[in-house]
């Protein structure tokens, strides 16, 4: 399996065709899509592209905004825009808000970013930017984008970084897919002994979000987009539920 | 980013020397070691070479064993075992202990394998691999073994396939290293409009985990080593417990 990180995407600004910049990517890395390809992208710049910036000059707090920003030292309208985002709030300590994102997932501060971005008005610092309204959708898109472009089908992931229970660090995870399996179901295969493997649902896509994570950077390297070549699961349709534990079977909600 | 895995691992036996077979395996594959390469292998090969088998007719269970075994429908032999590695229960289900292994990590069943194991005496379906003593160490071992075969700096994972809270499927979970960073610390570098970022503390050894994991298979493949080359981050000195979050800084135990 070889990933490639792509050379030269340029910032990203709201309105960007994300499919077009990434394919002129391609052609300065020298790569061909070939059909099985996985393009691996960070949240942060579909979110640009879609747009999904707000200035806190535009957010007004409501009173349980202000109390949980009472509790957490964070920007009662920051903290306003992350119950926006939310179902539901799991967890709350300094500086710190745990919830189940409206997508689904459970994550932090609702995966509002603040870090590289800067609106086209405004004091920078005010800048929030939210995640794509729906992932599987802008994933979708790029897919059939490059369906349309190259003639190849490829599967596109979008991901974020994700803090877990009980470890250290953040890894790169899935938060929306097109193209390529959330989860790759091995039940039912036998061992190499002949017994029945008996719980071995693998979340392939996260593992690939992590692996693609390594090669993206995190600060002043503009590497947003992980090629992928020899993914060694079947690419088939799917979405981003598959990925999510069901809220009644999950022992450490 | 390449990850390869290496071609033609026998089934391992207790005893067995696992730099030399690995050495062999590497050569067969075409493949020199350079510096900065990072060899990931699956615990379950690490545990057999170290002869970490055990049977369940030498086992006699507790009375607390038994009351949890009635619990979860497991067989009290079993629950007694995974007692035994353990230091603390966190949640029980059906067919399920959730613990906090006595190497730190939370894991299921405390990682007692039963898929692929035979012993060299008694039933077949009575054997049962406990994780190895003190992976860290395998993994220096390993390290070392192949500084002086070759004359290699190299990094070693010592990998495992961990569920998680939240979300469905399980993916390449680190349980040992040696060589190279559990966690890299990104705090403090600037990001590109020039604002501190706020907390960016990466599990690259656990990326890289998930990333080595989707080469192994999970049954009837046996690609238990993954060769890498081109990971991203400066190899260093390191060890597990950077892995893991502290009990009391942990807000889902």
């Amino acid at each position: 399996m070889h990933l490639q990180s792509l050379e030269g995407i340029p910032l990203i600004q709201p309105g960007d065709d994300l499919g077009s910049i990434i394919l002129i990517s391609l052609q300065d890395t020298q790569l061909t899509l070939e059909n099985g390809d996985i393009l691996v992208v960070a949240q942060k710049i579909v979110s640009k592209a879609e747009n999904r910036l707000v200035n806190l000059s535009q957010v007004t707090p409501t009173e349980k905004a202000c109390q949980l920003a009472a509790r957490t030292g964070k920007d009662a309208r920051l903290v306003e825009l992350i119950l926006q985002e939310s179902r539901e709030i799991l967890r709350v300590d300094h500086g710190l808000i745990i919830v189940e994102h409206q997508l689904g997932f459970v994550c932090a501060n609702a995966g509002i970013d603040h870090s590289n971005v800067r609106g086209s008005w405004g004091e920078a610092q005010d800048w929030y930017l939210l995640l794509p309204e729906n992932p599987d959708r802008s994933a979708q898109k790029l897919r059939d984008y490059f369906f349309q472009a190259c003639g190849v089908k490829i599967g596109v992931l979008i991901i974020d970084s994700h803090g877990r229970a009980w470890r250290n660090g953040v890894v790169g995870t899935t938060i929306g897919l097109a193209g390529l399996p959330g989860v790759v179901d091995l039940r039912g295969k036998l061992d190499i002994y002949g017994y029945e493997l008996r719980s071995t649902m693998v979340a392939a896509a996260d593992e690939l979000a992590s692996a693609a994570s390594l090669l993206m950077g995190q600060a002043d390297e503009r590497t947003p987009v992980v090629h992928v070549r020899g993914f060694p699961y079947a690419l088939r349709e799917a979405g981003l539920q598959e990925l999510i534990r069901d809220k009644n079977r999950d022992l450490f909600r």
